[in-house]
């Protein structure tokens, strides 16, 4: 398999204004689906460990006490549970083992504390991260005092180990992202959640990983409708919320 | 919007023969996927309320201290909440509000009991509906004594009363299913659960409900990988197994 460098990261940002009068909210913000399914998911090989790592989104209210493959509970109800369904549904030949191992809360610096357990001893081929909205929030709220700075120094030093301890290891970094009108987030988010977003991007560039723009994904569904449809708090998405990210993710690694 | 006798049962058979070299399991064992997004699912009309109902299945584990719509912890982790997720995602601008209210081990004759509350008080404007296969098993183990007839009788009984009281309703009776070489099924389970299955399919035929051939997408799946992958132990999905019967439900809706 060759990913070049160019297409890798580019693969998910092109299309974005081009598509924005079809109806589905995912073509309008993301690279259309393949046509035919057999050319889909190319980037997971046989016997693969693929590795969902973030927050509360990841999370998803998963049983920590069971922390198994390909098993509904150890999912939660979240985009990792719906994505990993469609993966192990559309690949069973490939006998994927599949995890989710995000945890409510996290910080970029509280992944790095369990990176050891909790990544490098599954031997991840594919590993999916999903971070910021903390970094951010808790700062903004008076319960950490890390900086936009910190969160991309912490990030870049995660990512660079990982690498060097997983060489052929295959990154996804997903936006962390925020939506208007809801319950927890306003307008005041915007400008410093665009820089969290501008340090995670950069990274995705800088190491050449997948990058799924969940942003723009958002702020394609709120024209469809309120807000708090997708998301009641404005971070933690609902149903049909999950469901868009799912497709978003499921269409950049695809 | 009119659905003719024939077009709204005979829909999810066709088909099946025509497809099965395609690479999608749910492709080779139903009619192949709109290609137009806004053509799909025009089943469902704005503000529509639609109900899953059913026994484990469909219970999935959901919290039955919070029955809402349109809420994961409400949906559990089965093929409900992967259809409605997918559901709430492509019909933002149509309101609708999705409920789940299976309940492990119910036979037919237990979702009559509670078919006031559990259906009829919500005024469902699409109800589907999967059982049959407790009715079966808990036969076959010596902890009920009602026959195929008995569910046949009970569950035509349950569709009539349910078509008075709620003539406008859109029935979608799912296919009792098992899968072979599993933990709890063997071949012992096919010639009886092929009469409840038969059993099911002539009342969806007899009122002109939509059908969902749960079986022959199973059949198909076990060809790709080995039937534990799918569910272990027979009749309970895991992530793959509910992923395909949520495409599958959603490819006869949609």
């Amino acid at each position: 398999m060759n990913l070049s460098r160019r297409s890798f990261f580019t693969k998910s940002a092109v299309g974005a204004a081009a598509f924005v009068s079809i109806p589905s909210i995912v073509s309008a913000s993301i690279a259309p689906e393949k046509e035919k399914s057999q050319d889909k998911y190319t980037l997971f090989e046989n016997g693969n460990t693929i590795l969902f790592q973030g927050d509360s989104i990841t999370d998803a209210g998963r049983d920590r006490e069971k922390e198994l493959p390909n098993i509904a509970r150890s999912f939660g109800l979240g985009y990792a549970f719906i994505a990993a369904s469609a993966l192990l549904k559309a690949l069973p030949e490939k006998n994927l083992a599949i995890y989710n191992r995000g945890i409510s809360g996290n910080k970029v610096y509280q992944l790095a504390e369990r990176w050891q357990k909790d990544c490098l001893d599954l031997k991840p081929d594919v590993l999916s991260i999903l971070i910021g909205v903390n970094d951010y929030w808790h700062k903004r709220n008076g319960q950490y005092d890390g900086t936009v700075e910190v969160y991309e120094k912490d990030y870049r030093k995660l990512i660079q180990s990982t690498k060097e301890k997983l060489p052929n290891i295959k990154l996804i970094i997903c936006e962390p992202f925020y939506v208007l009108k809801t319950s927890a987030v306003d307008g005041t988010w915007a400008a410093p959640m665009k820089e969290y977003q501008e340090a995670a991007k950069q990274i995705a560039h800088d190491f050449n990983t997948l990058w799924v723009p969940f942003q723009q994904v958002f702020d394609e569904a709120v024209k469809h409708a309120p807000a708090t449809y997708w998301t009641s708090d404005g971070v933690h998405p609902g149903m049909p919320g999950a469901q868009l990210m799912a497709e978003a993710w499921l269409r950049v690694v695809g």
